[in-house]
């Protein structure tokens, strides 16, 4: 399996660090809504989820097409038959480029083993690691997905505004998450220590001064508990 | 304000590396419950939350007396009266030594200038990032660090057993957290595109598959869905 050239189309985030990264090894050309994919072997759909099929169906039939889509399923490509999808499990900015792309994975689907071949290649190729993921176990690696990135916002700025409260510097909570991922995510604090007591009174001053902030609080301090006597 | 000799009281994992970096500056001894403070001008506490204030009312008076906990205020030290607290903004694991102190900050509580000179004077010799923080935001503080610490597992933790639902390798999501943390925790992904079709697709199949899930899902996109719309 082997590409020649290649079709980006999208040129959001995700499709210029694509595209940057694809051209170290082939012709790859990166288009808007022109959809000028003539002559490339690989068309690449970094669309916004909703267009996928949209753009997906205006495009003639004849080259692979895949998708980044994280949420999308292989129907979207219809009615194309050589295809896959390659969602790159990563989150992107602008200012930044196709580095962005080393030492993330990407989850790959594809109907047959002509289409894993594909999408695998094309993760080579951007120099990502690769892993199997059926279409029907998508929903649930997305919703994860979620977690691990917009949650992991949610978490800081919710910390960041107790702490803008509590009149202590947010830079000071930086090392302090980098620290717990360092240490592999290894629980310390009150939750582990079975000190409910204090999680009870953090969860009364939260009510009175940030009342928006306790359903968050109490469902994950709930949940933890519950992780942590399942132990 | 200079402290000529220590004695770090609690050989649990922050009592292990303060006395160990402490001992860098001046003589510190480390004890565990036997409390032989005599000789020392400064008496650090590193207790559990819970004994605190049965720990420091053993203790004669006269030395400075300072404690490390997060949740504990002042007068946990009763009835002492040179006393400060310096709560170390960090995570502490056994089978590391007191490099864990480097780049953290820490909470400095004192009723006077001369407490809060002993607490960062002890904070530049931990060399800790002091700030000062007041008893009567203690609690929002430490509700923000067990976000930080505590919930930051949790997700991890979560996303981990979905991944694992999924058939995906929970090693793909350490890449994409790392990089948020490096990219300022700038959002991206469905919750700031406002897709919120795919959120609660993502609520459905939780409920399905984990339902325990479902309270800290809704949680999160909701108290993020609102920050979003009040940028």
């Amino acid at each position: 399996m082997e590409f020649t050239s290649a079709c980006v189309v999208g040129a959001g985030r995700v499709g210029t660090a694509v595209a940057a990264r694809l051209s170290d090894s082939l012709p790859t050309r990166l288009t808007g809504r022109e959809l000028e994919t003539a002559g490339a072997d690989l068309v690449l759909l970094c669309v916004p989820d909703r267009v996928v099929h949209e753009v997906a169906a205006a495009i003639p039939t004849g080259p692979w097409i895949g998708h980044t889509s994280g949420a999308r399923t292989l129907d979207a490509l219809d009615p194309h038959v050589r295809r896959f999808s390659l969602h790159p499990l990563q989150t992107f900015v602008h200012h930044r480029g196709p580095e962005q792309l080393d030492g993330a994975w990407a989850a790959v689907g594809g109907e047959n083993r002509e289409a894993l071949e594909a999408g695998f290649r094309l993760a080579d190729l951007l120099r990502l690691r690769p892993f199997e993921l059926h279409d029907e176990d998508r929903l649930v690696y997305h919703a994860a997905a979620v977690m691990a990135q917009g949650f992991l916002v949610a978490l800081h700025w919710a910390a960041t505004e107790l702490f803008e409260e509590a009149g202590a510097p947010p830079a000071a909570l930086l090392p302090l998450m980098q620290r717990t991922m360092d240490n592999d995510f290894e629980l310390t604090g009150p939750i582990t220590r079975g000190d409910y007591e204090t999680i009870e009174r953090h969860l009364e001053v939260i009510r009175e001064q940030r009342p928006e902030l306790e359903p968050m609080y109490r469902a994950l301090t709930d949940m933890m508990a519950a992780a942590v006597a399942a132990r």
